[in-house]
């Protein structure tokens, strides 16, 4: 089955301690599409501006991406530019310049809305809204966020929880809405708010499921060297909603592997500056990381 | 095979923003040894003033410790104070008062110097030096440590690591130690420092094991409260040692299911203040836990 992905498509201009590397093809939505280009089709809503170099076209072609719904405007491609300190725990923002982005209205082309798998990937909790407002009856709903929703759109946010079935968000962003510092506290409190699948993410320490059949634990990668996270959070839910859309079996029992095919798209993510790794990828590279996991995790 | 364990005896007064708890039993030989004995007889050498209270001689009897190796010298038992904040990840000490503890050696009585398994919990290097100096042979070392001694007796603590099996230590040590923010490239310079093996503790976010046949990404428990977790990394090692010097077969074969049990082990003792949880559980507690984590990272 296919995944429709719903988010911004964007330039990071992005500059680490080692290289300062300009408009680079970024974004949550173009980052989760080719993420879940892997395992399924792919139907991508955003928008660009006339500026938008053609080679990034040509990528999101190559990774077999529908852009029926991929809005070009006359106007400017929305820029985000920000700098990574030693560690890449921390990062500022440098630089964001919206563009076309600012008056973004998703629009869904008419085959996108029977869509079965929706993933509503990180911008304003209203668009997400206006989403699912076109569709009719998907199979199964995740919702990203990011602290800035928390604090501009916190009631808009909470409506949309009420409406899907997944909500994803990092731990930080778990402690902010719940004001639980306890992860099983906070996960706990978000079911009450709607969702009935919960998926904490911790970066490097992996990630955490919470469902009606109990939790899982999943490992992230250990990687030796992290050169750009930049869009792991995104390829993670990308690559479990494409894995997910393709499973054989119900939704619940197939989530843990998804995850673990998310977490190693996102391994993959941070090795490289934007798209730069991922896009270098095959199916191959990730089945072995999975196994590696395995092997990893087993005791 | 019996666990020989050396380290810390303490009275530690631990603040929560919930409770102030006097005088608890602490130290790291106290929780290593109370963790281990669930799995093996254990051989205890530490040092405690004539204020200690009888009821904690009693509660190390209880759980069938050798105290054969216990000095009681005239003078106050070392005593701790410390304050943790409202999250647990921070805490301050608020008074050290070393007493007897100043003046440690320890002296290993003629039949532990035969033990096979020894865990040189978190005492000075040298005092760690000086009990493997009394060792006839031992068949696994194991050596914790802290901050402390990176700052004011790293050169006994790198010479100690040429002495060892396994190093045991948080993930702010190892950055600290090697300079390396990334943990894989951390733990590649550890080896190079002497230990086989290397475990890196990650408090919420479990541990991490690397040896010859490769690593092992080990969960921690999830609770739903964490009322204090002083001792939980002392008890982590003393479960892991006292369930591998138990365990059939070698020790690689036995290291991975060691830590969780170790682990499992840590989880109870975040759950009381001191030691007041850890002493209520039974085996079967311990096994019920270990199956749950199997189930939680399962994929």
């Amino acid at each position: 089955m296919s995944v429709l992905i719903v988010g911004s498509t964007a330039l990071d201009s992005i500059k680490t301690p080692q290289a300062d590397n300009p408009r680079l093809l970024g974004g949550s939505a173009s980052h989760a599409a080719v993420a879940a280009s892997f395992f399924a089709p792919v139907k991508m809503v955003g928008v660009v501006g006339d500026d938008f170099p053609k080679k990034y076209i040509t990528l999101y072609k190559r990774h077999r991406i529908d852009l029926g719904g991929l809005q070009v405007e006359s106007g400017k491609t929305f820029h985000w530019a920000g700098e990574y300190e030693v560690n890449m725990n921390h990062r500022r923002t440098l630089l964001t310049e919206l563009g076309v982005f600012e008056k973004f209205t998703p629009h869904l082309p008419e085959p996108y809305k029977q869509t079965p798998f929706v993933l509503l990937a990180n911008i304003a909790p209203a668009l997400q809204h206006h989403v699912l407002d076109q569709m009719s009856r998907p199979k199964f709903v995740v919702a990203d966020t990011m602290d800035l929703w928390l604090n501009i759109a916190l009631e808009d946010l909470l409506r949309l929880l009420r409406r899907i079935d997944g909500f994803v968000l990092n731990d930080s962003e778990a402690h902010q809405l719940t004001k639980q510092d306890n992860v099983s506290a906070a996960i706990k409190q978000l079911h009450r708010l709607g969702p009935k699948f919960v998926i904490i993410k911790k970066g490097s320490h992996g990630s955490m499921l919470s469902g009606p059949k109990g939790c899982f634990l999943c490992p992230a990668y250990p990687l030796p060297k992290v050169v750009d996270p930049t869009g792991a959070g995104d390829s993670f839910i990308g690559g479990l909603m494409g894995y997910l859309s393709t499973a054989r079996g119900g939704i619940e029992a197939n989530l843990r592997r998804a995850m673990v095919y998310g977490s190693v798209v996102a391994s993959f993510c941070c090795e490289g500056f934007g798209l730069s790794r991922t896009t270098r990828v095959k199916r191959v590279d990730i089945e072995k990381r999975v196994k590696e996991l395995e092997r990893l995790t087993r005791f």
